[in-house]
C-alpha cells in the first residue's frame, strides 16, 4: 500500500514517474533494451535527454541563451564547481541554513578573505530569511540557496542582483514559475520536485561562461565542458535523466509550474493554518519566510515529550517522513509537487486527532 | 523482444536486475515507497548500500583494510580526484589509449612536468599493451586502464608495483579474480560489468588516505569525505546503487568471478576463435593482449566496403551495438558478463553466414 511520504529527498514522485520508469527499466520503448542498456549515444537515449531539456526550457518559460545540463555528483559538487569556475576576486554569499553554509565553505577553499557572507541568519538559527542588505558591484557573483530544506524557510521572490546571480534551488525548482532572466545560473539535486537522487540539473547563462576565471580547471569541473558536449562528454545518469523527463511530462500534463504554485499554496494554507490554530504544535520559522516546500513545526514545551509518540501515530496511519532534522527537532513534513493535498489531509486529520486524545 | 545486446556500455545487464530494478521502482520490499523515493537515510535504504559494499568485498576477495565506495561523476571524475588527492611531484601513467590517455590530461592539469608517462602504445594505434618499462621508486602513484573498452586490449594479470598502484578497472571488473591486495586502488564507472549508468565504484585500501598531499581540496572530491561518511557525504545515486547490488547477487548465485571468469574466456575463444578462421573478418589488436570484453575486429581490406552491410545484417537477426568505434572502424562485440554464450554464438553465426554470401 502507497504511504503518506513526506520525506525531504528523496521524496515523493508522481506514480506516472514510477510506473513509465519502471516498465524502461524493462524495455524503453519497446526496443529490446533496457533503459539502463541503451546507449547514452544512441538515438533513443539521445531522444530521452533532448526532452528533458527541452520540457524543463518549455516549463521554465527559459528565455533563449540559456543551456540546460543534467550532470552526475549532486549540488554538492556544484558547491564547489560554482568558486572553481567563477570565484577570482570575491564571491557573495547569503547564507540561510545548512546548504548555503556548505556552499560557503567550498568556496572558502579559495582564500576565507575571496568569500563574503552579505547577511546570516544564523544569530536565531536560521528562521528567516535575512533582508535589506546590498550587494556590492564588484563581486563576481552573488549565490543564493532559495529554499532552506532543512530549516524550513524559501525565498521565492526572484531578487534583482547587480553582479552574476546564482541560485541553488534543489528543493523547490517547479514548484512556481520563476523569473530566469534574473539568474545567470540555477542549479540543484533533481531528488525533490524532479526525480530520483543521482543526477543534478544546472540552468547556466551562455553569457556566463565568458567569466570563467583563468586557471586550470578539470575537466568534469568545467561548466564550458558539460555545455560544449551537451551533458555528455561522459556517460550520463541515463535512468535517473529519463525519470526526470517522466516527471516534467506529469508536471505539465497537469498544467506546468503555474498549477504546481497553486497546489504548493493550498497544501502550505492548510498545513501551516491547522498548526496556527492548534494548542499542540507551532511553526518554527518566521511566518513571512516560510517554506511551502519544508514545513517545520514542533510541539509547544508543555506537550514536548509527546513529540516520539505523535511520529509512531502518525505511522500507523501510513504517514512517514516527519521525523524533524536534528538541527530543529520535532516535525517536518515535505510537501513536494507529488505530495497531494489528500496527503497533507491525511497529516492534519491526525494532528487533529492526537491533540483531541492528548491536549 | 530482447536483443543480443553488445554494446560498449551501458549495456546488456542480466535478466535479475532488470526485474528486480523494475519492481522496486513501483515498491522497494513492500514499504509502500519506490527506491526513488526512500530516504538515503533510512534503514530501507542502508541496508541496500551495505549489501551492495559486502557483496562487493565477498566476490572480490577484497581483503581488511580497504573500502567500497559509491559515488557519482563517473570514472571521468575519478581522473581529476586522483592527482587532486595523490600527486605531490611525480604520478606514472601508463598509456594505453582513450581512457588512459584522458586520466593523463586530468593530471597534467598540475603540470605537465609532474606527469611521466612510463610507456605508451600509441605509435600502433594502442593496438598492444607496453611492457618491459620499469615504474620509478619515488612515484606518488603508478595508474593503469586494466581493459581498454575502444581498442580492445587487456591486462589481465595483476602487476606488482613499488608505489601506490591505481587501476581504472571500468570495463572489465567482476570479469575474473583479481589479487586486490596489489592494488592500493581499483576504480570504474560501473554501467559496464556492474549496473546502469550514473554510479562509480572506488576500492580503496585506507593506508592510501595517508599519503594524500596536502592542499585545499573540495570536500566532493576528496576520498577521504566519502570513506569517513560511507559514500553518504551527500544523497547517493540510490537506484543506480540498488542495481549493481542486484547485479552483484546475480553473480554470485551463477557462482562468482570465478565462474564469470570462465564465462569470459568461452565467450572470448569462440568469437575470436570465428575470424581467426575466416576469410573476411580479423581482430584488430596483439593476439596476447586481446581483451575479453571488448572484441575489436575488421573486414579483411578486399571486404572493406561490406563493413556497413554487415551491420544491417546482423541488425536483421536482433544482433545490435557491434559497430566498432570510430578511432577503430569496423566492430567491437562488449561480452561482458550479462552477454550469454548463446548471443556470442547468434553474433558468430551471422559472420559465418554473411562470410558464405558475400565471399
Amino acid at each position: 500500500m502507497r504511504k503518506h511520504i513526506f520525506n525531504a529527498g528523496p521524496c515523493k514522485l508522481s506514480d506516472a514517474t514510477l510506473e513509465n520508469t519502471s516498465k524502461a527499466v524493462l524495455d524503453l520503448n519497446g526496443i529490446g533494451q533496457s533503459i539502463m542498456e541503451v546507449s547514452h549515444r544512441s538515438k533513443d537515449f539521445q531522444a530521452v535527454i533532448d526532452d528533458a531539456v527541452d520540457l524543463f526550457k518549455e516549463l521554465l518559460k527559459i528565455p533563449e541563451g540559456y543551456s540546460v545540463l543534467f550532470l552526475g555528483g549532486g549540488a554538492s559538487t556544484q558547491f564547489a564547481m560554482i568558486p572553481y569556475n567563477f570565484l577570482n576576486k570575491k564571491g557573495v554569499y547569503l547564507d540561510t541554513g545548512t546548504w548555503s553554509t556548505k556552499a560557503i565553505k567550498e568556496a572558502q577553499i579559495w582564500g576565507d578573505e575571496k568569500v563574503e557572507v552579505i547577511a546570516s541568519s544564523k544569530d536565531k538559527n536560521f528562521m528567516y530569511i535575512p533582508k535589506g542588505y546590498t550587494v556590492p558591484a564588484d563581486a563576481d557573483y552573488f549565490h543564493i540557496t532559495t529554499n532552506n530544506t532543512i530549516k524550513g524557510t524559501e525565498i521565492r521572490e526572484d531578487y534583482t542582483s547587480p553582479v552574476p546571480f546564482l541560485a541553488d534551488m534543489s528543493s523547490d525548482i517547479m514548484s512556481r514559475p520563476v523569473d530566469v532572466a534574473k539568474y545567470d545560473m540555477i542549479y540543484g539535486g533533481c531528488q525533490k520536485n524532479l526525480g530520483p537522487a543521482g543526477v543534478t540539473f544546472v540552468i547556466i547563462k551562455d553569457e556566463l561562461l565568458n567569466k570563467v576565471v583563468d586557471r586550470p580547471i578539470p575537466t568534469m569541473l568545467k561548466y564550458k565542458t558539460q555545455v560544449d558536449k551537451g551533458s555528455m562528454f561522459n556517460t550520463p545518469p541515463c535512468i535517473n535523466i529519463f525519470a526526470v523527463r517522466e516527471t516534467l511530462k506529469w508536471v505539465k500534463s497537469l498544467g506546468g509550474v503555474e498549477e504546481m504554485d497553486k497546489r504548493a499554496q493550498q497544501k502550505a494554507d492548510l498545513l501551516y493554518g491547522a498548526m496556527d490554530n492548534s494548542k499542540m504544535f507551532k511553526g518554527t520559522v518566521a511566518k513571512e519566510d516560510r517554506s511551502r516546500m519544508n514545513i517545520c513545526f514542533v510541539m509547544n514545551d508543555e506537550y514536548k515529550e509527546k513529540e516520539t509518540e505523535f511520529i509512531s501515530f502518525a505511522a500507523q496511519k501510513n504517514i512517514i517522513g516527519i521525523k524533524g532534522h536534528r538541527s530543529v527537532g520535532g516535525f517536518r513534513a515535505s510537501c513536494y509537487n507529488a505530495v497531494t493535498l489528500e496527503d497533507v489531509q491525511a497529516l492534519v486529520d491526525a494532528m487533529n486527532e492526537f491533540e483531541k486524545l492528548n491536549a
